[in-house]
């Protein structure tokens, strides 16, 4: 897994001090919070450095400094126990034959080390109680992993085939960490690869059906 | 769409007495009650009508009468905005021939008609939020739904089928009326059956891969 090298890891605990962003800690999670709310308002596109970070009080080179770019910040915003970035790069380094396999795989590695499911669990759980959460899963998974991908292996189709993959990814996490219906909860990783890759496969690459022949 | 028969539709609007169950729109409102509470507690094969009847502090007749059977009971308990039962009916009706094409258009059509989708909505908020919910998902997906249908047109592995159609559907949910993403969100619902019905044709009745060769 890559890491993020823009971003110093902080070497004190996190401490805060109400009404003032000295710097360090605070300015990185003032920034965080800064960047929820402005994602949550305006949606990837329509958030701004700028805006973000005088939402936080700071100066906009301290985006920068601590998260290098506007998507890496989103990303560190998702609070995603793995970086996602590092895992579509993963992807993406095969081509389309075997996509299906790469993503599966990258989906439930990512997943099952990120506290058995737990993180997975309570994503969802935000996801489904809070439409700022919902918003924030929608932008993610659209701008950040699956146009990436689809634009890189998909013949046509994009924003559709992104969407399929995206349901049937997110199906997964529901069954195996919430509703934790076996044996889908207790299945080792490959099995799931197994089953499943011919799925994200067709959707990434495959036939959809000429119901909607879009490009 | 099927009814059931044996369940006989109040006739005057509902009224709730505290403390007392004395017959009619009071004792069905208390079944549910007590069968949600014996449900979420013991799962399907736990719960017994006797208990359930104890619970509501009712004769275990009145189950019978105001339901039918266990599993209607629980259907019922699941508060499902149309009747399952007819859905499995119909998707059954045909044999493993395009049985995932019927699959999927149920599905669709069932959460489609139900406050366009407000109501699987609020159902997965529910079940991300509450164990219990999550439970009585698992046990309805499982018992009611799944197993029948892959006793019926699935050549084996039945348990490993209904768990990898159930991922697949409940990702629709999440997508379409949770998540919104488009162009899943408002896609028609026969653009959404041409591409998914494969998906779940193979899960029921196609080749799953060799990992896992139980039977």
């Amino acid at each position: 897994m890559g890491r993020m090298s823009s971003r110093p890891e902080p070497d004190t605990p996190v401490k805060r001090r109400r009404g003032r962003r000295s710097g360090g800690v605070d300015t990185r999670a003032g920034l965080l919070d800064a960047a929820r709310a402005e994602f949550a308002e305006r949606g990837f596109d329509g958030a701004t450095v700028r805006r973000i970070a005088e939402r936080a009080g700071v100066d906009p080179a301290m985006v920068n400094h601590w998260f290098g770019t506007k998507e890496k910040l989103f990303t560190a915003s998702m609070d995603m126990p793995l970086d996602p970035l590092a895992i579509r790069a993963e992807v993406l380094a095969g081509g389309p034959d075997g996509v299906g396999e790469r993503v599966v795989r990258g989906f439930l590695t990512v997943w099952d080390a990120a506290a058995g499911g737990g993180a997975m669990a309570a994503l969802l759980r935000s996801v489904t109680t809070h439409d700022f959460a919902a918003r924030m899963l929608r932008e993610f998974v659209t701008r950040v992993i699956l146009r990436p991908v689809a634009d890189r292996v998909a013949p046509d189709r994009h924003a559709e085939r992104g969407a399929l993959v995206a349901s049937q990814l997110i199906g997964i996490g529901m069954m195996r960490y919430v509703v934790r219906l076996e044996p889908m909860a207790s299945a080792s990783r490959e099995e799931l690869v197994t089953a499943i890759a011919p799925t994200v496969q067709r959707y990434l690459t495959g036939n959809l059906g000429s119901t909607k022949p879009d490009s």
